[in-house]
């Protein structure tokens, strides 16, 4: 009973619209706290940011403590995938650097601390559920596209290493150099170089970005068909439970015929005699 | 009753398709003038343009003054954007410059007059609206994108500061540096120069583009979607009026079925003696 | 009856499919004739290019002259847009050239001789006329595209021209910057060039990208919609024919419950006596 | 009897799923060799990929043989695209090489047998299909974007061809050019250069620009829609079969009608006497 209570109170600070907002505000401290530690800082400041540090730190381990402390089925807190994260950044950023080596790591960890900007506001939660969701449909593109990186890459090394091998030197590099002619940038410098060897090399380039343009673009229609879909089964689904389908009218319908049936019949009967 | 009748004629006036014609007009001189001015000019031309520009100013604050003239409730004036946007815009240009160092910001405030070319015409308004009326829905892809780029420009900042500080210096300048990276503007040229310090700095890039790609995308089909969903919308409520819905017929055929039980037992109570 | 009898032969020979695909053919040999010409050809080669341009021009001269003879309503020729096009062509090639310096322009009107495949095959000239269409609708997009660069380029104009004058010179190259900007082409060089004396130009140009990008995805739902409504409505205009709308039940259900209501009427009139 | 009995054996192997994946994986295995080929390598592992090479062709020809004795019409085997791709493969890598010359080639088709992967993975096949499907669509706007960079290629090499001779020397160098212009690649450059001597060239460039987004763009939503359409038309299909329709319901109504008029009249009949 005694435990029940102090979790209802810990829900009630959790959800409250205050508290709510006074986390999202220290977020966006720490996250101004973390742009500052990149310009040069006076002796004063950098001493004020590190003292901010540790009451950021402090106040993320209360708040997940809090969070923790509301939740009725705590075997099942770690579950939630937001959780995880959070807690795996507040633990992250308690362990204590003295090694100056390690510092580097540490501010990585605390750039993290502003993905928590996420975690904490539901419409971007639901934003990247969104597009996380639309990830496994992009799978077989994905891999197809991968497949013609691949091959591409693959020929790409077996002829053009010799001519410039900083961009054909393996298969990996060369799948960089194919990203960078897939984005454009400076692709005909690559193709005059591999020309003036192979005057047919044209080929090969305007033929992987013909396939690769083709293929992302089929990629975008998908995904826009694939969310106008969604969106018109939610439609339907809204529309079910206000108006009346074609199959209820078709119901209906029957059942007047057989009333009007019935009643003919009914009529026969009753006038033979 | 004086000022009434003096209203109506202002408000004719500003009605007369001449009259709207003849505004467009000076705002096509005035925009003609601004790009002369651009270009070398003959003495003659500068003191014929300084002539038009003063004709500009004083038939600008005409026409504003008969626009306030027409208008019925003269304390909502300002209220309208448009009407708030060229008053400014006419006030500004009316403050006499003498100094020789206010020149540049006198030009800069006539450039704005051309501005008011969709002030005037109605479609431009309509579409400069619906623009404004689309951002938005924008609001928490545009946060998520700030936060992407600002946690990549932290990152950016803290690795690669010491490799080139005029790209990477501060996190402002980092983002500056992100955005020219999402443009594909030379990012292999900034990939190149950190891959020899950190070998796996393409995984930085590539995570990046994909990720802005990513929400870009996502971000355009949104804006799509909501534009589909509001035609539709127009649609149906077009055909509303026009056309018998299911619900419509449903209630029809339910009155049909009691019209015809009503029919089957009053006969029965009828039949029954 | 003569005259008759003439048009109905030119319009068959115009019609035969025969004819047709040698117009076809004679238009691919032309082109390749064309591009053969911008070859370093030896003397034999470039006489027998003569010999053929003189047939291709007096085959076609031929060919817009049975299409002449073949419509029926000879003044009307000239009104069909693709008609006056290959007319034009055709003359302006007759003309004879003797000046070398106007070898140039010979060889450039027989370039358009090209467009001809478009005016001959039906698929290409439906393909054209629906891109002509759907410019009107993009008109007041443009118009506003147009004000965005306008005012961008005085600005640039009035501010950059001092730094570099080859880019900002006046407000028309100042415009041709401002679209290469647009592409994406090298505009950080622009920037970092103009942020040396304006730290702050940075602004111009994302605020300018931004705009444009905005303004011009604007345009492609614009176009995107208009096209599906078109499909909408010649979809919608099809099912009419084919099956009955609500409309029709409507009044079918109103008809049958007018019949059960004076069946019953009827009745009780009959049962009362 | 024999034979039928030792087909239905290869195809239950054939189709056994714990075979598929052993191909998939074999697929993998020679990637991943091919992709070892691109870096330099002892020579230890140089000869364990030469006999996993040896290896791979064998087990390829096996699965070959099986999928031909799985096969029941013998003779229809290589009609299936897919099959006949996968035979060449597996035959042309059969071909001994002892030429130094000839290994580059050998090395080319071992290349191609990664794209089995798209032969073997149905979702893959699908895709690849449904891509080949939506190109005869693209055909007459394909021969647009030709017939306009042929023109502007034929108009390049004209004018432009003693500025640059390397980017304009003759009416395919200039298509060439011509792409890259149309990928925004270093554009600019090529456009300040030919207007040093033709100040209006950027009409040239601008124009061209112009027509192939525009045309692009006309593309991009061409497939949109042809997509949508078949969407569209799955879906009613399918509708179809579970809701009644309109047509349905109309005809049910009328039915009823006559029932009644039929009903009304029997008892007319029945009532005058």
């Amino acid at each position: 009973m005694n435990s029940d209570n102090a979790q209802s109170i810990f829900l009630r600070v959790k959800n409250n619209r205050k508290f709510e907002f006074f986390v999202v505000f220290i977020i966006i401290v720490s996250a101004l706290q973390i742009g500052a530690k990149t310009y040069e800082l006076s002796a004063v400041t950098v001493s004020f940011i590190r003292t901010l540090d540790i009451f950021i730190t402090l106040f993320f381990l209360l708040e997940i403590t809090i969070r923790f402390a509301a939740e009725e089925q705590k075997r099942l807190f770690l579950n939630n995938g937001w959780n995880a994260f959070d807690t795996l950044v507040v633990v992250i950023s308690l362990i204590p650097i003295n090694d100056t080596e390690m510092v580097l790591l540490a501010r990585l960890v605390r750039v993290f601390r502003v993905l928590r900007m996420i975690s904490i506001v539901p419409e971007l939660r639901i934003l990247i559920n969104s597009l996380i969701k639309a990830l496994p449909q992009l799978g077989y593109v994905m891999l197809l596209m991968f497949i013609i990186f691949y091959i591409y890459a693959a020929i790409g090394s077996f002829l053009f290493e010799d001519i410039n091998p900083v961009l054909w030197g393996n298969i990996a590099i060369s799948m960089l150099t194919l990203f960078r002619v897939m984005t454009f940038e400076d692709w005909t410098d690559i193709q005059y170089e591999t020309m003036e060897t192979y005057p047919f090399s044209w080929i090969y380039y305007l033929s992987f970005i013909f396939l690769t343009a083709f293929a992302f673009l089929n990629m975008v229609i998908g995904i826009l068909l694939n969310v106008m879909e969604q969106e018109r089964t939610n439609i339907r689904q809204l529309e079910a439970t206000e108006e009346p389908t074609l199959a209820d009218l078709h119901k209906e319908i029957s059942e007047l015929k057989a009333l009007i049936i019935k009643g003919q019949s009914l009529k026969k009967t009753r006038e033979i005699p």
